[in-house]
């Protein structure tokens, strides 16, 4: 069956932190993408397994932070898929420490050739498009 | 003289690439905040003294990522305040390798006192305020 | 009773990885870090709880690199604790992908007080020491 | 002529520091590459121009910490080639703020093909061999 969510969990390690004290914000967009490889993975695919001839590059990121993550912290990463295009695909994703909000994102990713250089957009292949589903709440 | 605007000029470094042959996404997000640090720099300030009551996390990050930076790339990140209030600072942030626009941001940090925590929102010292000031193309 | 090891379990991630493919070298310095902070969780320790008067940065890191680990592959990090003193501690890992062994290295911590700085090293508290001990095979 | 040394010097940035407020050790690792990587451009070489048959993986890494880097400090690492045979490099670094020395290390990086997987040890090309050579003072 297609996969449209995933529901990532992690703990917080002590590389993830900065000076002030809590998760430093390049982390925070770090989850997002491993949580996206774990759909992918849920959905029988890697995103890009060794002999693939496209990658997916991100072409838009955004994040909203609400509240800190501290050093060995519990959390999860909800990431549905919210678009599906011919070449891209958009992700949702709210991260959670127990009830406690901690952000929110979205992420559109591209599909392109891998070589030559520079990328270039491409159809995603028919084989991942029927391992994934826009999530019903989109 | 209050500052608006900084030419924050680097170099990819090999650690900040990933197996896609290109800087990691995350990289980019670090490269808004390593020239917003030196616009501070710039404006007589550090955006975390060791002394300081405050620090300035983000609560709001965009970033459109447009074309790919190689290794060994050099780049420049533009780097404007488009918004001052009493409690947050907006950036916006072009990134340019030559004539190639590779990604343009925008990142918002509110003032928080560092103690107790959790974070509180408070108003940013008056001697930082006298420093900053809005980019006259906003 | 004492914690003397751990067997720490890991996949790497896409962030870990650099442009030649593989995961870059600081972040086996990293894993080693991360089993040594899950040594102390299963110990019932935090390495740094928030009101902690003191912090262990390390004074000395080895590592030999045997053999490449790639994006998503699973792994695994044994940490044994090799030597304890007043006022450090000494690890040596093993990290392996199944019977493939990737890297061995040996980190030492030396514990100081957080403030005032410099750090200066002060002897380990009673009650951390009482939950390690030095690995039999050592 | 041929080079055996360099000077590299660099500013420590917020997300290279952790939650103790210093410099992450893994950032030392990171720092000691760079250095290196500028050495090897000093020589007018890139050490992984885009269409090269070989890469530099390191295979042993040894770094004592002396004292602690913090945020914005300016420090140099004093890269220095110690050995050179067929098949490897060995570095040894010294990063200096000031007069403080912050750590010394060692790397060794061996030259290897790089395909097909896994990774085979091969030859230096003489093109990079004749424009570096070993420090006077090893």
């Amino acid at each position: 069956m297609p996969v449209s969510e995933y529901r990532y969990k992690r703990r917080v390690q002590f590389a993830d932190t900065d000076l002030a004290g809590v998760v430093h914000f390049s982390w925070i967009a770090r989850y997002l993408e491993e949580a996206e490889h774990a759909l992918w993975r849920n959905a029988g695919l890697s995103i890009v397994p060794a002999d693939s001839p496209v990658s997916f590059p991100r072409v838009a990121l955004s994040i909203e932070f609400k509240a800190p993550l501290f050093f060995e912290d519990e959390f999860e990463v909800h990431v549905r898929l919210t678009g599906v295009s011919k070449r891209s695909l958009t992700y949702a994703h709210t991260i959670t420490r127990g009830d406690t909000v901690i952000a929110t994102g979205t992420m559109t990713a591209v599909c392109v050739s891998k070589s030559p250089a520079p990328m270039k957009a491409v159809e995603i292949p028919a084989e991942i498009l029927a391992r994934l589903e826009i999530h019903p709440s989109t």
